[in-house]
């Protein structure tokens, strides 16, 4: 029997067919007045999907260069800097700090777990020289969502600390507004909730830490704060910029802004809701206990090694990823975010519970299917 | 009257219709059999361009992202290089290697000329030190070409030497097979001679630079050599990459190999030698004394301002780059590298012209492009 592949790994995410035409397009030079206009218009969006006055900058790159980015240009060696250490891309923050001589206190987490306040409490106790925290607010290796806003707090409470954090799974699903929020540094990219093909990173930065920029004695040249930021505010970049992605980046953040951030941050909590509720039905186990409305992740049944029963799934036509590390195959990770409806949700329950019959766990048919239908139409 | 744009800026430069088809597609994911095949693929093709047993890496980054990794991953802090720098990206590898802290012997050439081989002898007879030789293959700002057969000669005499070269607009022009010519760093982007978009670099080393890959002491992370090359020969990549140039690679890399590199080569070679003839036939002077088959850099008229010409060809459809630096409004360049072909470089010339007799200047239409003609008659 024929059956359509259909893509629910957190990243990358389905395309809009706005994006794939714009993709599929003939080049055109980035150094003339059409360009520039596309690219203040991609500004004016950013600054309305992050509600700011600060335009974010753009790197040709994937969002690890814009983590890079967030080190070399807002601290200096040898600085102090917390970082919550909850999965995969927590350990990237560490990596990239002991890379550029930060002196990193790395507050490793449990998988699937989010950072303790009392021992948050607890370190800024023994270390108030603390120039920056580094987090995910969405810790998409393990589908969980980190409270910002109480870091945030924390972070201004001390003498001279940043609050950097890593919204590549999170802005676009939230509302992520890191004036309001008090975030310093954030970052994003664009294969996530922006729907776009992977190759182009965000990053937008406060006041607060624009005044570190001219100051930071780490080596960079290609992702040059600065030097973006100069030529950036013209229309123009520093060095050759993905032209497509840019062009496509303005659908997409048409499509985000014509629905809304309200209806857009509400849509992907039903989704996440629906999924969660409906995986608990079936009978699973979720990962996260801080669920993030990016993705969700659950343990495969006893005795079922979660990769089989991936590839199960994908044979009825879900894509969906695995657990990385010590999760490779105890865990799967459905994504809900970007380019996605409550009925992408009510199709991917009903491959799990199909698939599940397929590997002989027993299960319900159709009663994860009705318990998202339900929280579906309680909010439609 | 309607007329057409057509682009023949020095990068980005056309896309072939296979190329715009393939990017606009549906994405898929990265960590999937399909896109490690494809992957795979990609690096044996990059294998045949480059005549090679050593498949390069690639980052999701424009060509500056390469050049980075070539200082950041290749070299020591304080190690001396001897930068040729003819324009403005001989300043590129200048400002790189000063900010990660290389010594620098700073070449200054005029723009349009390339390096003196007996200044060269001087210079490594004063410093028999040097560890790297930074040079571009074609300087893109002046069109021009230096002679890297005569640098790797050079760079083997040294003790320790690496010649590194800036192949991006001359990697898919000329036949660049580095092991025979003797380089150990190149570096290539893929909105050049590879008709792609911009947002994908190609970092190529030999096995001596090999060797230096675990001494080096700058840090880098997103443009570790070293991390790229452990993933990508198993058709993976350290970080997310840019999937959709990577697809569209496979297909332009098919067109440039089922063309044949000699054959590839000497049609640019033509192109090239048509656009000069002509463009000194209609009593233009060329910018450079070494011209590079990649474009063709020539001054704008006494008393005609090169930028106000550019606008008049622009009317005509034709989208050529100016100068840059101080030879802006004096020069104008015709990129003719990548997805063009002989009959292009009529139509250009006769746009040039046409667009000459326009703005007053004394122009006998049609002999330029007669020039041209007749060049390509003997080589059909």
């Amino acid at each position: 029997m024929r059956i359509k592949e259909r893509l629910f790994t957190p990243g990358p995410v389905p395309l809009p067919p706005e994006v794939i035409k714009a993709l599929g397009q003939q080049i055109i030079h980035h150094r003339t007045p059409e360009f520039t206009q596309t690219f203040l218009e991609v500004r004016e969006k950013l600054k309305k999907l992050l509600k700011t006055e600060n335009a974010p900058i753009l790197f040709a790159s994937s969002g690890t260069g814009a983590m890079e980015a967030s080190i070399t240009n807002f601290f200096r060696k040898g600085d102090r800097v917390l970082v919550i250490n909850a999965g995969k891309f927590g350990q990237r923050w560490r990596d990239l700090a002991k890379t550029y001589e930060l002196k990193v206190i790395d507050y490793e987490i449990e998988w699937g777990k989010t950072y303790d306040k009392e021992k948050i409490l607890e370190i800024i106790g023994e270390f108030p020289d603390i120039k920056g925290i580094l987090v995910q607010h969405s810790e998409t290796s393990t589908t969980t969502l980190h409270d910002i806003n109480y870091l945030a707090e924390i972070s201004k409470k001390l003498d001279d600390c940043l609050l950097v954090v890593d919204g590549i799974t999170s802005v676009g699903v939230y509302e992520v507004y890191p004036e309001e929020i008090g975030i310093d540094v954030l970052v994003t990219g664009s294969q996530k909730a922006l729907m776009l093909p992977p190759g182009l990173s965000i990053l937008w930065y406060s006041d607060k830490a624009k005044e570190r920029l001219s100051n930071s004695d780490i080596g960079k040249y290609y992702f040059s704060v600065l030097a973006e930021t100069k030529k950036q505010e013209k229309g123009q970049t520093a060095y050759t910029p993905a032209i497509n992605l840019i062009i496509a980046l303005n659908e997409s953040l048409k499509l985000i802004l014509d629905e809304g951030l309200p209806q857009l941050a509400k849509r992907h909590e039903v989704m996440a809701q629906a999924t969660r509720e409906a995986l608990k039905e079936i009978g699973l186990k979720l990962l996260s206990e801080s669920p993030s409305n990016s993705a969700t992740g659950a343990y495969a049944p006893a005795g079922i090694d979660a990769d089989e029963f991936r590839k199960v799934l994908l044979k009825l036509g879900f894509r969906v990823a695995g657990g990385q590390d010590h999760l490779k195959g105890k865990i799967f990770r459905i994504a809900h975010m970007g380019y996605f409806d409550v009925m992408d949700i009510i199709q991917v329950i009903s491959g799990v519970e199909l698939a599940l019959f397929k590997i002989g766990f027993k299960v319900d048919i159709g009663q994860g299917v009705k318990k998202a239908q339900e929280i579906i139409s309680q909010n439609l």
